[in-house]
């Protein structure tokens, strides 16, 4: 229960002879999955794999609202800049599942290695945080944001500073686990131009609503998040 | 020709009026693309985008083996792991390139913010390098690789540590500024699954080919490449 559930979706499908078994096979259905409209050469014809669905990194996550899915949108909410079209349901998958009909929009992430995390955090954070999906986690939250132009072109040391030597990204978060679960996704360098650079989809019991409302309200009010010039904050409830 | 092209390449399609304007549609059109069998609604039927080649991410380059491309392959060596199979020729272009009939292999990558540089170093690499393509730069080298599972398990400040403390990598590329010019690209966080982590191309004088074997030799004796689980060399020449 106290495993990062980021490292986990790390690790998937990375052990190095899993890699090494289906690298020839995965990156020549990628490319035709990605071309298009690629010429038959002799080594892509071996390239048994079917395109589409099945051809996904496999930390990639999609989260698509719409009619159908196992969470109800309680209230969806445009935090600076645009929102996102209202819908009934958001229905959360890897990038290997079916879309559900009815979908009005589709955001995707992949899990990564953690940017800014130093050994002494992650311990600390591995020690107290849960993972997603816990039996009394009946409420969720689904948090876009984009950050600006003048962010990316930061270099790692001042991005660091901004991250937790101003802001205590880390230090406050650490203050609400375990009872709020997270787990981060990037979508910035995927195939695919995103609106937005990541997604955190959080999870918690409803006695800890106002904590994570507290959470929230703190992080917003950092030097970090004068950086973040998109967030919508889309609050959910597990279907019954 | 002493701008960092990373950066160049960072931004293009970043500014934020542009990702405002396109923001909607880009994300619907992305889904649709990766979805496949996605339903019909009445958002997703506002995205007007073909599918496939034209929506790709601004920073994202591919680069496929084949007999069709501006650079002949001179040589390709499997370094560590396996090799690729063997081409005549390599293609470079953008994400939104058409692919050339006779494609053995594609790989992909996507230029970034880095992820270890100062401040600091930042502002020597960006007074000393040159940008990829110098008329005289005939000679070419793409050289992929993917690190360990050990590596991606490591904190920021691990990774910083063997990076530069221990293996000088920023120290010893700077020496051989502006001689070899490099565009990195990140492979690992795509939306399919990738056979390698990171694809450099550089490109240089052929009175300079000795002096990039020596970057290389430098590079792959340091603590930083016992994470390195594959490698394949790969030198060009610019097709007359």
């Amino acid at each position: 229960m106290t495993r990062n559930s980021d490292e986990q979706a790390s690790d998937q499908g990375r052990e190095p002879n899993d890699v090494v078994r289906t690298t020839r096979r995965g990156f020549l259905a990628g490319s035709l999955a990605m071309g298009g409209v690629i010429g038959v050469g002799t080594d892509i014809a071996a390239a048994d794999r079917t395109m589409g669905e099945s051809n996904s990194n496999p930390r990639l996550f999609r989260f698509v609202g719409g009619r159908i899915g196992g969470w109800v949108v309680r209230s969806s909410r445009a935090v600076i800049g645009e929102g996102l079209p209202s819908v009934e349901r958001l229905d959360l998958g890897s990038g290997t599942t079916a879309i559900p009909d009815g979908a009005k929009w589709i955001l995707r992430g992949v899990t990564s290695n953690p940017r800014y995390t130093t050994r002494t955090e992650k311990e600390q954070l591995v020690r107290k945080q849960a993972a997603l999906g816990r039996p009394e986690a009946t409420l969720s939250a689904l948090i876009p944001i984009r950050k600006s132009a003048k962010w990316w072109e930061l270099t790692q040391d001042e991005r660091r500073d901004i991250f937790e030597s101003q802001s205590k990204h880390t230090t406050i978060g650490l203050k609400y686990l375990p009872e709020i679960a997270r787990r981060l996704h990037h979508c910035r360098d995927l195939s695919e131009p995103e609106p937005f650079d990541f997604i955190t989809l959080f999870d918690y019991a409803k006695a800890d609503e106002s904590a994570f409302d507290d959470l929230l309200a703190a992080l917003r009010a950092t030097a970090e998040w004068k950086f973040v010039e998109r967030e919508v904050d889309i609050r959910l409830e597990r279907a019954s």
